[in-house]
């Protein structure tokens, strides 16, 4: 919805001001996390009155979920990496896009954080889809894989829970397995959800 | 750390206060969640002054694992399905399990709230390695399989996935799976991390 667009007050530069809002409330979120960003540091960061970044977004959470979506670089490499390869090897080389993805400092907070959001606000479930099924069904679009959106949702299930336990709860031995050990434990069972047998009855 | 013991004005009245506030906290904490319930709601509710709650607990993250901890029911209920049995089937055991406890009312927001304390209180990630790893090394004992902890914890995630994308993200079309399909699905990744040939190097 853009009130903006109807406003008589609207000047040239509000998409620079918006754009500007955008930017202090990525680099908050990302070093304090959702819970722990508020308006009103986002506006002062940003230079600007509390009242306007309530007057581009509707709430915090509208906020995050506009900060966390624009660049779309991280789903678009991802769907290019799972389409571009044997189907035979898909689970191999998710595991090890996703394990590499959260071993990287600058790319490990957009997970981490995507997902401790998600839990709390419903709208940020589908950033994580984002990341996780969508590549996947774009993958998919290729093959002539049935179940598909199922198959996808299941490897969400095993990703997800190799973050949690990893890297949010940081459960051992599990939080200090060597990069490739980890990989190779958790690709087959990716690779059997996107291509094996289901026996969907 | 037992302060009550050496204090002075110790009155036999103790034991019955503290468990008045182990089971205002309980219900609350079931109710409202971690984050909503308040040191003072829990006080109100076992008819004491906040100071006696904080007396007996230095803090809410104190007392919710003073209040999961417990009952101590759910981990050896869990423990003794799990050890009864046959090997080849504890993966199909452990996922018909967890999604009964889950898909039941009564146990539903135990698991789902110890979870989503866990991600932010350090101390609570215990509370879930005692319902899902310990119960597995329990029922490993008598085995003399190798690895223990690391089955253990690859179960762990792929538990803590199925629940976070069934029945806290709520995902579809996992979510509204018959528990029996899913469990179809998930039992054999249990059962290879748990009895598999894992290649371990």
């Amino acid at each position: 919805m853009d009130e903006t667009a109807t406003r008589p007050g609207r000047r040239p530069g509000q998409n620079k001001t918006k754009a500007k809002i955008i930017v202090a409330a990525e680099a908050l979120f990302a070093k304090e996390g959702f819970d722990h960003t508020t308006i009103r540091a986002i506006a002062r960061q940003a230079g600007v009155d509390p009242a306007l970044v309530l007057h581009y977004f509707d709430s915090k959470q509208e906020l995050f979920i506009a900060v966390m979506t624009p660049p779309q670089r991280m789903p678009h490499k991802i769907a290019k990496e799972l389409a571009n390869g044997n189907p035979e090897t898909l689970g191999l080389r998710m595991a090890t896009l996703f394990v590499s993805m959260l071993d990287a400092k600058s790319t490990n907070h957009i997970v981490v954080n995507v997902l401790k959001a998600a839990i709390r606000i419903p709208g940020a479930a589908v950033l994580l889809k984002r990341i996780m099924v969508r590549p996947i069904l774009k993958a998919f679009k290729e093959s002539a894989l049935d179940h598909a959106e199922l198959r996808a949702t299941l490897a969400q299930s095993q990703l997800v829970g190799m973050v949690m336990t990893r890297y949010i709860l940081k459960v051992e031995p599990l939080a200090s397995l060597p990069p490739k050990e980890l990989i190779a434990y958790i690709a087959p069972t990716l690779q059997r959800y996107l291509t094996g047998d289901l026996n969907v009855s």
